[in-house]
């Protein structure tokens, strides 16, 4: 067996690959990105830097990833082209950079061609305008600083946001917790696992209102005493 | 009199400790985080890092206070069997930790028995949720990371959050400003300053809107010249 | 030709300064930060630290500045009587501070003078009595921390924030982006650019509401060819 | 039995406060910063924003602590007249500050009074000079700026750092890892604890250098598994 | 073809991965991190948050890849016994964090198997005696806070540290700048694009010690000239 | 008077700034950044995130400034052949950017220029050869991170670095504790206040070795009085 030659990273852009199963996506999203991030054992997850930009808005699609240098654009303008209803674009930049690469001009191509949304380690501007539009956001950053088209990246190669890889065709939900991948073959796993986690969790619900103590409901009292935590009542305990 | 040994730090679950007056602390948090903080001579402010993640709540409660390990929130189950009605959990971290250690499910839990909110120098996830709920939370992050339940920290014991101490049954009192902190014992000399505080703004918030200066209502022209700041006319200083 | 003693940067307060034409900075106001960042060649943005702290308000005035010591507003007394109506304040810092050094008293004095809002890059307090207010305000921190009235400062001396010179008397733009700076004699040109970028963005928004791409309008394929950027399928790009 | 009023934060010098003994705390700082806080059951480190600003130097003393407000070194020059041989100057400000409200002549007249260093969250300036004095500092930053001497604040009042107390006498210990406080009152209980990890810790490098596994020394293997850890040879693991 | 299953990140030790040619690591570590990472057309660099805790040491070795959970450096324990000689240990955490995960013990165990250093994202402790071993470490942070051995994590599984993926045995280059990888199956490829850089590098040395500009030997002049750059003498600038 | 237009921030490269005189500068670099930073009115100094990246190297010169954009060096090839003897090197970016813009063939070119160092916002590379050749840098980061030649910026305009403008032909001031600016119109100004405050500082430096406190050399006791501070004996204060 060869190992073909690993993709260049930068100059290059990758056209039409396969992407996870729209309606398996839209379904996960629809769980939420802690949901699934937990069912699918704590993987996935972009890191609490990535800001939801609007309150409320859950979205989910098919990631076509873009590579920029720093205060550089001209890679998304490649990318719209090759987005497709159901996509969501995912921007990252070389070094980091919050300027704001992004804004409602690219929103309005990508409406128009069926994206949900942007997804963006660098800065957005125009927020009154997406907001208003209803294109929602998660970015590192806010920033009218505006950028130039001057340089080579990527679209569609792997990238790395806070720590995980995103792959052109992976799912990425988004919601007000964040951002979140699944892998694009994992995808029917786990909307399996996510539906799984939150059935237990409708029922860990109703048992907490009820007031049943989740010490006692995932048995950690075990736990506690293995650690040798103890109980001291306060008059016992000096502090004023 | 002979000094007792301090208590540990970890591992122990301090239960009815004494609280503060819950009709004291109720008037308090009605005077906002900001007027408190200054009516005490600008001291119990937990700092800029930890932002409302709701707009427009105003709260209070008793402090029930949690040490966690960073990425691990077994102590915060603990803690909920040591909460009354009229509390608010405050959860810190042994080291610095954004996970996000607080969702939904420990809010039902919580609202079930009363309490108030929460506060915590860690990560909250669910937002979307928790504010459909109305449960007030301030954090340092919202991040979707999950977490373990896996190492023994301790609950009720002091805890320190931007640099002021938090002990059991102490006001903590949160709103758009952020949170601060009133030790049990101050909380009636508190309401008294908070209250003749207001009243003084409520009176300087009507000079000023009639137009009074606070350089004049405060004696500061003799503050800046004591300090040799001098007027000079736009013309004779020389900037483009 | 003699050139002039620079003026000391603190211990003065520099009173009438020339102020910016009213009428031409409401013009350019209503044109957003992105835009006129962007059509005078990105300069005077602020920087993506000044973050806004209410949701949808687009203002600009022209600028009185003050120059602070770290924890101490004594000089935001002294400014508050410079103020004339269509004024914007702007404050910042000897050294960085994020304490709360304006609130909503302060902002009932301005908002009595007939003040546009307040750009700080230290905090402000009072946050839900200034949204209830409609008094916008742009800062770097929100926070509670009270301050001293101590030190000497200066108003209406050049302030530099985010990389970027302002004058007093100098347009100060903010909206949900953050805050732009364009100095006072170029407003004229700076609404001219404006207006002549703004048609050129509603041109550019109908043709890509219709399904233009920008690679296309802005001739930007020979760019990405110049720069050796090549398009291949992912069936032959081996990534899995 | 009748609570004390607590002390006010500000606007007093405590004099004469109780001190470790210095015997006991010239053992401990022996020892080294990592040592004696794991030796506690790790407790007491002041966190990693205190940095050396020298390499390879090792000490510690009994704790004279100021509180100053942000930009003003007032407090300071109040503490100097407290120390004694054997202390260790511990600064903090009321809210976060990098100014440089330290330097060669502050540490001269500490020199001359025997006190072993400083250990401040805020600046330190003249570090060439610091250094060829061999006087010891561990600060948040390093920065030139200037103070004013005008506001109150406090000496020998419990202050905090990094989320640990430090009070007045406790013994303070510094190295190249940062520094670590223990309570004047577990000072010989942490000499005990210190040796005791010292000679395990010895016996560990010994064994570790004779190719002992921790794994085995420590019967981690018994975790892992617990833990549903597996080994997979590479082969199956399908990573390219 | 099928695609295999993803490997699960956590709860998993793989053992014996191929590992890149020791001789070329070690010629491709002489060529220092930023030649290498410029020859590959810049990538690999693992980011400026990873600073080097030595001066002067330049290293390189084949990653053994650990990620712990934060707070715990359960997994660091097990990736000891996978190491070989002529590997570089990695370290990062699944969420951030700087405590002191890696110190002197560890440091004993990996010399006598014949490890060339760490890379971590977490924290170092022992730095002084880790100096006086001269075992390199490139670390987020140097930190005393201890921790727990509770949680499962994986070694030798690809990490991502700086936006870049680090898979077992893959090329790992340390000095003064930084931390760089290189993909195991370009470290050929590597060695060849660095030893043809560092000759063009000591020509142009040469020149430039000469007096020679790079204006001029990079043919940047015309890019100026089309980029619209103009020269201006300063007494046309206006600038005072 | 005509105000004549403001020179465009980028697209220009100004050439033959007047400077200010070798000789004083050399004078007052003599002097250190605290002490002339003090002198002056604690003004000029360029914040605490430049640092040294090397020990002991205390230098000043005159400054050429270099505006680039993020990621791209292209106009410091452009500088320096602007550069004289004497000079020292400013660069700064459009918007903040870490990466590694200057390394050791840029160095080679300067020394051979004769000028004196460089002060970055940006990162460096190359940091052992840099500390072998004694070229001092001055920076925001440390960082291999390679860079493009792509984007016009600008030489010789002013710019603007913590806060403070820096124009051509500045004295620029560089040691341990940071960088310090001196507008070239006030450099003789500096040397004589600079002068006396050394005077005065060694003067104060024999009292306090010889015992004397500052409190009492500055008067600061009534200060203290003044502001209410009172001095409490430790067993009235009532902390344990």
């Amino acid at each position: 067996m060869t190992t073909p030659d690993p993709l260049p990273r930068t100059g290059v852009i990758v056209t039409g690959p396969p992407r996870a199963d729209a309606g398996d996506v839209a379904t996960l999203a629809g769980f939420g990105v802690a949901t699934v991030h937990e069912a699918l054992g704590r993987v996935g997850y972009l890191g609490a830097d990535l800001r939801a930009r609007q309150d409320g808005l859950r979205t989910g699609g098919t990631a076509v990833t873009v590579l920029c240098r720093p205060g550089d654009n001209l890679m998304i303008h490649a990318a719209v082209e090759q987005c497709a209803p159901g996509d969501l674009l995912v921007v990252t930049t070389s070094s980091p950079c919050g300027d704001g690469l992004f804004g409602e001009l690219f929103a309005t191509a990508l409406a128009r061609r069926g994206v949900r949304g942007l997804v963006t380690t660098s800065g957005v501007r125009d927020l009154a305008e997406l907001r208003a539009m209803g294109f929602g956001v998660w970015s590192g950053a806010v920033s009218a600083q505006g950028s130039v088209k001057a340089s080579a990246g990527a679209v569609n190669v792997p990238v790395v946001i806070g720590g995980e890889i995103v792959r052109p065709g992976d799912a990425v939900l988004a919601d007000d917790d964040g951002v979140a991948v699944v892998d694009r073959r994992r995808v029917p796993e786990a909307v399996s696992a996510a539906r799984a986690r939150t059935e237990r969790e409708e029922q860990a619900r109703r048992a907490f209102a009820g007031g049943e103590l989740s010490l006692d409901r995932y048995g950690l009292r075990d736990v506690l005493s293995g650690l040798g935590v103890r109980y001291v009542p306060a008059a016992d305990a000096g502090t004023p």
